[in-house]
């Protein structure tokens, strides 16, 4: 398992662990059932995924399912848009919490960045980060890029750091635009090493997947971690 | 000014507040800044477009804006996935409120629908509809259609309709499919006369919105409200 910071080159494709230890294993759809939640946490302790990534509604069902495993539960906090109001992340993000999710991604307001108002972007993030250091969860802090300038990429990933960000990641998956390498390359340069950089949106392929730890992502986001992984060993083998 | 559950014929386009007043006036993008909710505020009491639609963050802003007007301010809850638990809605439901939203678009749980457990689904709207009965605020349900059978968007609907809801809106336009003139009448069906129906998602036209007025919508939600004015005024002139 690569910690956070590590260098990360090419993963071992024949060390199935390894590459599945990158990916929140995703699930973001308005149709979602317990029943397919119940298949994510399945796929999930078979590949050894790092996390499952889920709506709030759904988070006590997977810790549940999920307990006593490696995987984690890793939950979306004022998603897609980010414009829920600060009070009401907060509220979602204990809510979470409580019901066992470790890890918490949060849309931010890039309105505010946006507009310049600073101020009101980090306060956003902070009051969120603030409970996550003292609950012991990691903070996700996601920027829809497709959305930003290059300057609002940068700056708005330096004050989500500066905020308590963990990790700051690329795109909802629900804009007109996912990752990309070149963001991916950005945010690497605009954050120091205590802070990862999380790509998703589209990342649908082993190549895809790879193209982004290259360009430097700590962390991949995907709806499609078990054709990468299948991919993965298929290659391997 | 058409009134709720009067027969609506294609409204007659000479008359411009007559479709402006069938208009809910939408801004739901992550992009969104405050100075395009000044815009957006602006066209509406321009237009006299019934309401404008609104994440949370931006529903004081409006309603400050449109204070005196007859235009309401329209806070979705739960937008656009409707699986934040029902707490949290709740609370977005209060505070929106709070700020001056007089309608609320919340989006159901059709995960706890497509399952069969009517029970969650109805307990989740009810709870937001009780709120919104004490509070003299209109609530439309969402039921992302393109996810559902038409047997659950009757069943849907009718449990919305007992749960207390005013509307049933068949979209976010953030799923792969938005409002038909088919579902519109599957709706209208299924509903008794008290409910209306709101048809939102992809409707950018005059031609689509009167084809959703024809087949038996009551609202129609759309982002294009003022080039589909601007349509109707050149037919007329």
């Amino acid at each position: 398992m690569k910690a956070m910071g590590d260098s990360l080159v090419t993963p071992d494709l024949t060390a199935r662990t390894d590459l599945a230890r990158l990916i929140d294993h995703t699930l973001l759809r308005a149709s979602t059932t317990k029943a397919d939640v119940d298949r994510l946490c399945g796929d999930a302790l078979e590949y050894n995924f790092w996390s499952v990534c889920l709506p709030p509604l759904y988070v006590r069902q997977a810790a549940q399912r999920l307990r006593g495993s490696e995987t984690r539960v890793c939950a979306v906090v004022g998603f897609p848009l980010g414009q829920s109001k600060t009070e009401a992340k907060l509220a979602e993000a204990e809510s979470a919490i409580d019901d066992g999710a470790r890890e918490l991604d949060m849309v931010a307001d890039i309105g505010a960045l946006r507009s310049g108002d600073n101020e009101a972007f980090y306060v956003d993030i902070s009051t969120v980060a603030d409970l996550c250091q003292r609950s012991n969860t990691i903070l996700k802090v996601i920027l829809e890029c497709c959305y930003l300038t290059d300057e609002e990429k940068i700056r708005g990933a330096r004050l989500a750091e500066r905020a308590g960000a963990n990790f700051v990641k690329t795109s909802t998956g629900f804009g007109p635009g996912g990752a990309t390498p070149a963001d991916v390359v950005l945010l690497r340069k605009a954050l120091t090493k205590k802070t990862g950089v999380k790509a998703a949106g589209g990342i649908s392929t082993l190549g895809a997947a790879l193209q982004m730890l290259e360009a430097g992502a700590d962390r991949i986001g995907t709806s499609s971690g078990v054709k990468i992984m299948e991919e993965a060993l298929s290659k391997s083998g």
